[in-house]
C-alpha cells in the first residue's frame, strides 16, 4: 500500500512486534537506546508525555475490549431462546473473569516468552521481578508491563467467548467451563505466540495485524469442532432434510450486542496499533468503520435478495463480519480496500450461515461463519488490498492457526464427551438450561401489561 | 463570557472553522509555520506528543458520537411498540452503515470542500491524493485526515437518525431508506457547508459550536416535514378531538438509549473543540452535564405539575433537550447559563410535545420537540447567555437551517410518497412492520416465566 | 509495597491530597514552582501536552463513572418486579440530576475547601472568581478546575444511587428524593472532606485511594439505616421464620449493569490517579480487573457450594464485591493481593448476602452487602496487602465513616418517616410503584410473540 510505504517507513522498520518484545524483553534494543536510570528520571524527559499518551490509549483500548465482553454476552443472549438465558450469561460472565486470572498465572508469559524456540513455552508472570519494570523505559516501548498484560488478557478471553455463542442451548455448563478455560489457558497462546510472539509464523512474514487468525479463526475454528462433538440442538434439523429455526427472544438486545462489539472493536483494532500514533489510529479508526459498514449493507442486500426479506439478524451479523474481515490489515488495507473487504465479507456470512445450516452444523448464533469463515477472508483481504504480506503465507498461517485451532478444540471436546459428559439431557435441553442447570430463571418476574 | 475572554484571546484569534480548514486545506496558514518535511520530521518533533493528544480526543470523541447511534437506537424502540422493534433497529443499522459510506463518497468533501463558492460544493473524497496527508501536520490541526473524516461522519449519520423515530411506526422500510441515504448524503452537507465549511453563515458571525442547528433542528426539522406527509399513526388522533395515547413497549430500553445519549454527548460536544485542550474540554464537559441534569429537573418538575404525575418519559427527553439545547454554546455559555439553557429546554420540551400532539403532529418519540424545538432554543441561548453571537444572525442562521431541512425534507418525502409510496397499509400498520416488512418478531422465543 | 516504594518514590512525596488541593488552592507549592503567567503562555510551556493528557485522562474517567449511573439503573431494574421499574429509572435519573446540580451549587466546594478546620466547611462554588483559573497552572495540579470539579460531580452522586437498590419496592418516590438530594448534597461531602479534603483522617494516615469507605461503605451503611427504617416488603419474611425470594424480572438487565459498572470502574479508580501517569495508572488498571475477576469466582464457587446451584446473581454481586473491595487499596495492593482481595470480597458478599437475609434486613439487590461490608473489608485490605497504611487507622477510619452514613441516614429517614412518610400502602407496594407512583407501566405494548 502506497501511503504507508511512503510516509511510514520508519514505522515499518520497526515492526509491530519488535515493538511488543521490547515492551517485554530487557535483552532488546539496548545498545541502540539505553533506559532511563529510573522512573523519575523518565517521568522528567521530554519523552514522557508522549509515552504517556501512548500508554493511556492502550489502557482505554483494553476498557473497550472489555467492553466487547459484554458485546458477545448481548449477542448470545439475544439470539437464543429466553430458558437458555441465565446459562449463558453465567457462562460469559465466568469467560471473562477466568480468562484475566489465568492469563496473569500463565497464558501471558506463555504467549510472550522472553526466550522462546518459536513453538512452545512457559514461563511465570508472577515471578517476575520489579526490577523487569525498568524495561518500560525502553526506547521503543510505548507502554508499561501492566498496560501490555491488561490489553493481551482482554484479547485472550474473547477466543472462548466466541465458541460460546456456537454451543449454546445444549452444552453442559462445568464441561463448558473446563472447556473454555483449557482454550483461553493453554491453547490459545500458543497459536498466539506463533506470531505475535515471535514465532515461525512472524518470521515466515505472516501479517495479521489484530487477529482475524490468531482471536477470530481460532475461536472460530475452536467452535466448528466443539459444536461437532457435541450435535445440533434438538429440533433443529427433522426428517426428510427440512430445518426448523429456533428463533431467539430478544433482537434489541442483540442489536445492543452488536453496536458494543462495533464499539469496542476501535480498541480490539485501534489499540492493535501498539500506540496512539496518529496516522495509524486514525486510519484503523476509518478502515475498521468503513469495513463495518459495508459489511452490514452487503449482508443487508445479499440476505434481502436470496430470502426475500430484509433480514435484521443477518445485517447484525455482517457488521461482525465486516469487522472481523478488516482485523487483519486493519492498518494496511487502502480505503476502497477496506470497503471492498466489508462487502465480500458481509454477502460472505450470508452464504455461510445458510450453509452450515444445510450441513446440519448447529450455530444459534452464526459465530463459525462470522468468526471462522471471516477470520480467514480477512486473512487473505491483507494480501489482496495491501502489500504487507504475499497471499501464499497469508493462507498457509491462517489455514493453520484454524486447524490447530480445530484439531486441540477437537480432542479437547472429546476428552470432555468421554469423561464428565458434554451434553445436557434431551429433558433438560427441552426444559431449559436455566432451570436445569441453575434452577433459576432469567425473567422471573417480569409480566409486562400489568393493567390489562 | 468573561471566562473565554480573558484566557482563551489566543484562542479566539483562531476560531473553530479556521483550525478546521487548516487541517484539510493545504493552502492555509503556510507563511506563519511551514509543515515537516515528512512524518517522521514530525514525529521526533516537540510538538508531536501534543499533537497526539489531540488526535486521540477526537478518535475517542468519534467512537462516543459512535455510541450515540445505539442510545438512538434504544430511545426509539424503547418508546414504540414492540411489533415495530425490528424495523426499527433496521433502520437505525442502516443509517449508520449507509452514513459512513456516503460521507466517504461524497459528504465529507461536499461539507468541507477546498475551494467554495459559499453556498454549495461537490468533490470526492476518495480522489484525495496521498500527498494531502501533509497538510496534517500544519501547524495549527491538530489531528489527522482520517480522524477529521470519521469524526464528522459520525455527526452526519445523527441528521438522518433523528428523523427515524419521529417517522416510526408507519414508514415504509424501503422509502425511508431512500430517504435518509439522500437526507445524510445530500442535503446535509449544505447546512453544514454553510457554516462549518465557512460558507454565508460562518461569514455573517453566527455561532453554532457543536450542532444545536446544523445537526439537531435541521433533523428535527426534517422530521417535521416528513411526519407532515406522511400522517399520523392510525387510531392515534380520534373523532372528537381524543388523543389515544401509543404507549412504547420497554421503559428500561429508552433510559439505556438517554443515558448512552448522554455519555455519547461528552464526544459530540467535547470532540466539537477539534482538540483537548484542557480548559475549554473541561469546560464543554461541564456545562453539557449542567445542562442535561437541569433539562431532566425541569422536564421533571414541568411535566409532573402538567400531568400531576411524575411522568419518566418527559424527565428522559429533558435529559435530551438540555443536551440539544447546550449544544450550539457549551464553550462559551456561562455555567450558570448552562443552567439555565438546561432548565428552559427541559420545560420547553414537555410543552413542546404537548402543543405537537395537539395539533395531530404525531412523534412518537418526541423528536421534533427534542430535536427541532430545542435546537432553536439553544441556539438563541448563545447569544443570552454568552457574547459568541448576536440573537439577530442566530436567529437567521437557526430559522434558516430550520427552513432549508423542513423545505427539503418536504420535496424528498412528496417525492418518494408520489412514486414509490411512503407509508405502509392499514392492515400491515395494525399487525406491525415487524411482520409486515421483515417476517420476523424482536421477541419470538421470549417466554417469561417459564416456571408458571 | 515494594514496587510503590522503589519507583514512586517521587509520587509518594506528593501524595493524592497533595495533588488535589494545589490544583484548587492558590496557596500551595507557590514558593516551589510559580504559575505560568496566563494560560496562553503555558500553552506554549513544554509541560503543556502532559498537562493535556492527566486533564483528557480524567475527564474520560469522569465519562466512565458518569456510565456508572446506566450501571446501578440497569442492575437495579433488572434485580426487581418488573412493575417497579418505572419507579427506579425515575430515581435513578434524579440522583444523577440533582446529583450534579447540588455538587456545583454546595458540595464541591464543601468537600474541598480553601481553609478548613478538619471538621466541616461550607462555601459557594459559584462565588469562585475566574482569577482562580490560574491555580490551574500549578506546577503540581494535572487537570482543570472544571475537571475537577465534573469528576467528583459524578461520585458524589453514586453514594445516594447505592441506597436507591437497597430501598426499591417501597420507598415513596418524594420521600426518597428529598433523602437523596440531602444525603448527595450535604451529608457525603461532610466524610468526603475527613479525608479528600484534608481533614482529620487524612491527617492520622488513613489510607482511602478511590473510596472503598468514603463512597462505597458511606452508601452501604445510609442504606442500611435506611432498609431499618422502612421495613422489608411485604410478603418477603413470613410467619416461622421463612423467607419467600422476591426475584428480579430481567437477569439480562441486571448482567448489562454489571458490566457497565465493571467498565465504569476503571474511570473511578484509574481517575482516581489523579494523572494519566502510566506506570500508576495501569498499576491500578490490573489490579482493578483482577479483583474483579477474582470476586465474580468466588462467589460463583462459595454460592455454587452453599446453595447447590450455580447462581448467576451471586457472580455479579461477586464482581461488584471485587470492584468495591479492591478501591481502597488499587494503587498500593500487591497483584497476588488484589487477587486475594477480590477472593475475599466475593465470598464475602455470598454470606453477608444469606445474613441480612436472615435477621430480615430486607435489601432487594444486595447493595448493603456489596457497598457497606465488601467497603469495609477494601478499606482493612490496604493494611494487609500494602503498606499504603496501618491496621488500626484503617479500622477507626471505616467504622467512622460507615457509623457517620448510617447514624445520619437513619435520623434522615427517620425525620422523613414522621413528617412526610417514607412508606407507600401495602395495596400501592402489591399493585407496584409504576402504577401508584407515576400511572405508567415499563413495558406497556409489549407482547412477545405476536404470531402465537
Amino acid at each position: 500500500m502506497k501511503l504507508r510505504s511512503q510516509y511510514l517507513s520508519s514505522w515499518l522498520k520497526f515492526p509491530v512486534i519488535f515493538a511488543l518484545l521490547a515492551a517485554i524483553s530487557p535483552l532488546f534494543g539496548q545498545d541502540e537506546a539505553p533506559p532511563y536510570e529510573s522512573y523519575e528520571a523518565f517521568a522528567e524527559s521530554g519523552g514522557f508525555a508522549l509515552f504517556t499518551v501512548n500508554n493511556l490509549w492502550l489502557l482505554i483500548s483494553a476498557a473497550l475490549v472489555f467492553i466487547m465482553h459484554l458485546g458477545f454476552s448481548c449477542v448470545e443472549t439475544g439470539l437464543t431462546q429466553s430458558k437458555n438465558t441465565v446459562n449463558i450469561l453465567f457462562k460469559n460472565l465466568f469467560i471473562i473473569s477466568i480468562g484475566v486470572v489465568s492469563y496473569a498465572f500463565y497464558g501471558f508469559n506463555a504467549m510472550y516468552p522472553g526466550d522462546f524456540n518459536g513453538f512452545f513455552a512457559t514461563g511465570s508472570w508472577f515471578g517476575v521481578s520489579n526490577d523487569d519494570m525498568t524495561l518500560m523505559t525502553d526506547a521503543y516501548a510505548s507502554y508499561t508491563w501492566w498496560t501490555d498484560f491488561i490489553f493481551q488478557a482482554m484479547f485472550a478471553a474473547t477466543a472462548a467467548t466466541i465458541v460460546s455463542g456456537a454451543v449454546a442451548e445444549r452444552i453442559k455448563l462445568g464441561s463448558f467451563m473446563v472447556y473454555a478455560a483449557l482454550l483461553v489457558t493453554f491453547f490459545y497462546p500458543i497459536t498466539g505466540s506463533w506470531q505475535w510472539g515471535g514465532g515461525w509464523l512472524s518470521e515466515k512474514g505472516f501479517y495479521d495485524f489484530a487477529g482475524s487468525s490468531l482471536v477470530h479463526a481460532f475461536g472460530g475454528f475452536a467452535a466448528l469442532a466443539a459444536v461437532m462433538v457435541l450435535g445440533p440442538r434438538s429440533g433443529k434439523y427433522l426428517a426428510g432434510g427440512k430445518v426448523k429455526p429456533i428463533l431467539g427472544h430478544s433482537m434489541p438486545l442483540a442489536a445492543i450486542g452488536v453496536f458494543l462489539l462495533w464499539l469496542g472493536w476501535y480498541g480490539f483494532n485501534g489499540g492493535s496499533v501498539l500506540s496512539a500514533d496518529p496516522l495509524l489510529v486514525s486510519y484503523v479508526f476509518t478502515t475498521t468503520s468503513l469495513a463495518a459498514a459495508a459489511g452490514a449493507l452487503a449482508a443487508m442486500i445479499v440476505s434481502w435478495t436470496l430470502l426475500k426479506k430484509p433480514d435484521l439478524s443477518m445485517g447484525l451479523n455482517g457488521v461482525l463480519a465486516g469487522l472481523v474481515g478488516i482485523t487483519a490489515g486493519a492498518d494496511s488495507i487502502s480505503m476502497m480496500g477496506s470497503i471492498f473487504t466489508g462487502l465480500i465479507a458481509g454477502a460472505l456470512v450470508v452464504f455461510s450461515i445458510i450453509f452450515f445450516d444445510k450441513i446440519k452444523i448447529d450455530d444459534p448464533v452464526g459465530a463459525i461463519s462470522v468468526h471462522g469463515v471471516c477470520g480467514i477472508w480477512g486473512t487473505l483481504a491483507v494480501a489482496i488490498f495491501s502489500d504487507a504480506a504475499g497471499f501464499g503465507i497469508q493462507l498457509i498461517g491462517t489455514l493453520s492457526i484454524s486447524a490447530f485451532a480445530f484439531i486441540a478444540s477437537f480432542i479437547l471436546a472429546m476428552l470432555i464427551k468421554v469423561t464428565i459428559g458434554i451434553r445436557v439431557s434431551a429433558d433438560e435441553e427441552a426444559e431449559g438450561l436455566d432451570i436445569g442447570e441453575h434452577g433459576a430463571e432469567a425473567y422471573p418476574d417480569f409480566t409486562p401489561a400489568h393493567k390489562g
